[in-house]
């Protein structure tokens, strides 16, 4: 029997929270799981430093990828009558789901911004490089590798298959917001999966939706839509994110300075340098990332040191509204205000701007084409679901942006009490 | 007002994912929270290494900090009328509740083990030394922090206070029951926590139990012992914890015969000597200790390395159930056999035992005494639990024991096909 | 003491579902709850002919009566502070929530439409009449009857009460949707009830929402929207709706046209005469009207018994898509052809149309004004809520109707194969 | 194709609050849920008076039928590799889940006692007579009706399919304490009922359970041992069916004693007369017994009035701890007591005993034998569940009996205060 076709004698089963459990049967995909760098998903937080505003979401990518991977194998189940499906398309669609965030470091959000890297990039790399994942997939055949990099990458050129793991309504997005809704504890994110799994259709090129579960799917857009600007962009989040970012900025400054750090930044320099290599990208994995937080908290340099402690203890900044472009005179006066006090505004006074498409149609061309979502009609025909739903179309193509100013109250407030700048400071902030 | 009877302007509430809402008013609470020594909770685990079996389980003891501390809040409400009950009481109560776990380190049962140290001793240390909480504490006033540490040190002569925390039926029993069965998914674990709420009675040194919530205690008990044997005590998860505890014999072993460490062990050169400062301990959080085994699986050393690269990437020991006692002489011979193939026996042929008495009456005296849970009939005498109920009874004083042998059988696998050893040794394994 | 602070000895609670415990301390209460107005309620289905679509849905209005009574308990809690909230007002919104619908009768919705009949009516009938609720009430104060009638009828002056009850976030709704999503199993109708408590702010006449709380009112309007949808106006409830007022419309039909009954229809007679006094109200609960079903089956009149028995047997009529405005000549021309092969189409080819308004902001003067939300800004202004938040915009004020035409699929199928008219029907039907 | 291989063009769902969904796919099981036979059951409740203490009971024997269907057809899933498994034994199992409580009238345990039948009578009954059932029964095969009779009479000869109905751990139980539990609202209730179907193994002649399963049975054990307690044998339900079963009592006794009803009992005429046709018995429903009761709350027999006013308004007995064997004296005292204050004792002094063996291991001869769990042991050995489980050892084979005494408290309390029988009465019950 070859490898493709091989099946563990019996069934593994993970109990998991959200989907009860996840079956495994394929031997390629208990191999998956069995490599380090899959395994290092674990050591990577689902939602980066959401931890610190919902205490529940201390939950890995791990996670998150086995359910991605359980949600499209029920999918296939009900699939499995389609024409031409064979079983290594099969098995291509599985280990797509599975290993399509293989590619994430510890705080992605900040990490690509500051270094300019990206996890698609990564998570190719680990596909196609000199991985235990790439060996596995080899023994499938040899241009399985080049394939589930493709869907990953929503090159395939089948795109049914590419469009059950990135689509507006695909196995990655069902996953997330029932998991993160599970692990933060909110009320959100709730939505009738199995019924949606059940009106799914494949047609030539995508997965539609049989009109009968247009509910459903409103349903599932409005949680997201909630988990978005409930969850995901919550205020205290990105006032951690503002702080870890900060922290990078400055290590690279220094660094870049010819700053003598104490403990030598080996693990940082590729991304000092801009040259990361695949290793040097596997082994920052969020626990060395902590240590070295907690190494440069001792740092001499005062700002690194402040930046380090800040984030280990949750001593985040405080945050206001705050539009930099109808505010820019006071953004002005406030940089120099922050200047003139010795708190150095490239650090400490931040604007942090976040904003979402919870669910938009097909605008060819466009920066981030998004496929939109097409309802089965009984007739037949196709219907764009904002055509049908008013609730969709309320917020579609709608890109809602929210400005906040993050900065250190503590600090403001430490200023000694007859300074004019800090009653001026104050007096911007908080009139 | 005094700073124990401060309030916050408005009531805080952390959003939780078992017990919906933690509400926090009181201002000693919240600075509390915010101290580092808390905020360090959110780096070590609540279930160690239990995640590698169970991959929900990741959540922190800073999550279950809080619950502990919520649940005795709701409990307090509930006992508002009992007289000399001051709000200094009350806060003692709250802040032992959160507190109590504070001095848990990484991985705590196998550092203990290990190390020969103790968590609760340092719970006292970070409660009495020259902490950030201890400053807090000081706040309320002079003795304070005294009592906190007798409450949790289970010295405090009012034994209902006490008992609040630690007995058979306490708030951190009742959190981590519900608690680690949510995060793991499993379906034991629940017990209708707000009916043994409200019929919990504080009597003069001990809370009693209505008997007409007999039923739900009962149930309690049950989960408990489901959850010893279906999660606490799952072999994958102690095969874990053996390698664990191996890798950190061997890496003190190799630094008292003088081994040269390519990365100097700084964090933990007072365990290996056996003179832990406050401070060092506080610093060996889970990620450093993860970046120590990301750095030891380059080692030199072929058994540090090994052991490491298993921990991180999961790949565990295999295991058989072995009862040393009882078979003493195949023991032998498998450690002679290990010896002769070139497999450490002292770090791949390991016993483990697990026992658990999830329900005691009362045996003064003993080790380590338990006091019983008592009914309050309605005829106001008082009954041991075990007398009423027969499934009480039946798990009651009945120390139940396991024993499993944990080897590494990729290593006897890849021994020479005709090696006499290896038959011999799958032979005594496998028969 | 007077007998509105009585308290029970010890406070009783009921297991619920939805909102785990129902607690009662008020003695007022608790006479009321055993009053038989009250029992009769277990009598009343909460989602009438539900059941069978849902089959889940087979819970009583006594079972809702109590979520609401519970849910505005725990509103006054929050409430206590408030100025002028004496015992008696507190006393008084409690009964009105557990009495708002004591005069539903069975199947409410037909048997108003066919009968002429209004529950609200009936339900001051019973607080103001001779009954034993009005005995109980009365026992508080003289004039309490008429208050609690009034706050139930939407006429009390303090309109903050009357909100409790009566607006678009009332605890009316709030227990409704999430106990007919609980019985039903559907995954709508939830939404996070225990954040709205919590910033609900009494105001001057009505309950308004603190801004940060929007969201969790979004969530609470979509529930609404989607549980309208998807249960409260699914068509095949309406089919059996449909055979029920036709049921109905017979019998009276009959009456009126001194048809000899086999079984005297004793309980229907004022209802047929159209003076329904409230102990014939009373005493018409759901058993005896399935009872006079049962009877009815056997009757002689065709027409009454097919009914009947398709309403017991759940053999309900077919549908499609049908709006009469748009399509009056397919309908004359099936109304022709239903006469011309003998179905009578009176009673055998009936459209129904359902509409909502899910959330609709003030339009005075007009019919069924409705009380917008408002949500309490950061800066103590109020803001309507679709003035904020984009998703309740997009379905406020605008009224979605659904028609459909009901129609004995299997009586025209039993048509000779060769008639014309079936062909016709079909046709039109299926086309 | 022949009637038994047809499927429904595409595969129904009913929304069910426990399983999420049933699914139907065959058109036998289709056609059988639609006769007016099983629609009967929605007018029958599940769980009988317990809806008077719990009031979420007010589920139907509909509602559970539809459960145990589901649960037989996920187990044959997981069997379809079965050697010898044929459709027909498919269906045969299916039907006889969806069948299996036909024959449950309303209130059956009162019923059943007072008039002497046998509810399994009837559902034989239903299965091979003059119905609706049969008749789509026997367009499977001439034999099918009576082996679907032989497997819920459990003396079909494949013991295998009769163990999936009625053993010790059968769908029937997995769906009715899973249910009874969701509707009622108790926490007890959970077990992991996806893993025992997982772990679930046909043998030749029963079903067994994997050894890895043996905790996932024993909290199922623990749950039935619960559910029994906590709500099945609550002294609350036992008191509304005391009064039940005094009123079929006191009819039954009326009509043998020529009394005038002011409404002939016509439904009940065959049950005085202990000759019920299965039509009879059929049209006799818990709506149709329910109008009774509201009739004869008019009769002018003062005892047979006043118990059916009790049931109606929920006014019950009240009741104590009474033991008949030990307590022979007093009991006869109270008769006599009863007696001379005009309270006839064989109405109101009733002494009621329930009692429960959670779990039995096989007792052959034994008035009811009960089939033991067996559990597949690594080495292909079976053994019985309480050799292994501590926990169901404790509870095997042990009566538990609970007897109660119950009487009308308020007409006691009416008795003149200086009532020397009234002061010598309430001596007895409460001291």
């Amino acid at each position: 029997m070859s490898y493709k076709d091989e099946q563990l004698s019996e069934e593994k089963v993970f109990k998991d929270p959200v989907h009860r459990y996840v079956h495994v049967k394929d031997q390629v995909i208990w191999d998956l799981i069995g490599t380090p760098e899959f395994q290092r998903l674990r050591r990577v937080k689902q939602l980066g430093t959401t931890y610190l505003t919902f205490h529940g979401a201390e939950h890995s990518r791990f996670n998150h990828s086995l359910g991605v991977y359980e949600i499209v194998r029920r999918i296939l189940l009900n699939f499995e009558n389609r024409p031409n499906w064979n079983n290594e398309e099969r098995l291509l669609c599985l280990c797509a789901a599975l290993l399509h965030d293989l590619g994430h470091g510890p705080f992605s959000h900040s990490f690509e911004k500051v270094f300019k890297l990206d996890h698609e990039d990564f998570t190719r790399k680990i596909v196609l490089g000199d991985t235990h994942v790439k060996q596995i997939l080899l023994k499938v055949s040899d241009d399985f590798p080049q394939k589930v990099a493709d869907v990953i990458n929503k090159t395939y050129e089948d795109k049914l298959v590419v469009s059950l793991i990135s689509s507006q309504i695909d196995a990655d997005r069902m996953d997330y917001l029932q998991r993160d809704a599970y692990f933060t504890g909110v009320s959100y994110g709730h939505f009738d999966m199995e019924r949606i799994l059940r009106v799914m259709r494949p047609m030539e090129d995508q997965v539609v939706i049989k009109a009968s579960g247009m509910h459903a799917v409103e349903d599932y857009i409005m949680s997201r839509y909630q988990m978005y600007w409930q969850v995901y962009f919550h205020p205290v989040t990105r006032s951690a994110e503002v702080i870890l970012s900060k922290i990078l900025h400055r290590a690279k400054y220094l660094y870049e300075n010819n700053y003598e750090f104490a403990l030598k930044p080996t693990h940082f320099l590729s991304f000092f340098k801009g040259d990361v290599k695949l290793d040097d990208y596997i082994r920052l994995d969020e626990p060395v990332v902590l240590y070295y937080f907690q190494m440069w908290a001792d740092e001499e340099d005062s700002i690194l040191s402040d930046l380090c402690v800040r984030f280990s203890n949750r001593h985040l900044f405080k945050y206001i509204e705050f539009n930099p472009n109808l505010q820019m005179q006071e953004w002005m006066e406030l940089y120099s205000l922050f200047k003139d006090v010795g708190i150095d505004p490239e650090y400490y006074l931040v604007v942090d701007s976040s904003s979402d498409l919870p669910y938009d149609f097909y605008r060819p061309g466009e920066e981030e084409e998004r496929l939109p979502i097409h309802l089965l009609m009984p007739n037949q025909e196709l219907q764009e679901l904002s055509r049908l739903s008013d609730v969709v179309e309320s917020i579609s193509g709608k890109k809602r942006t929210d400005h906040k100013l993050y900065f250190p109250q503590d600090f403001i407030e430490a200023l000694p009490d007859d300074s004019k700048e800090k009653a001026r400071i104050f007096e911007i902030l908080f009139n």
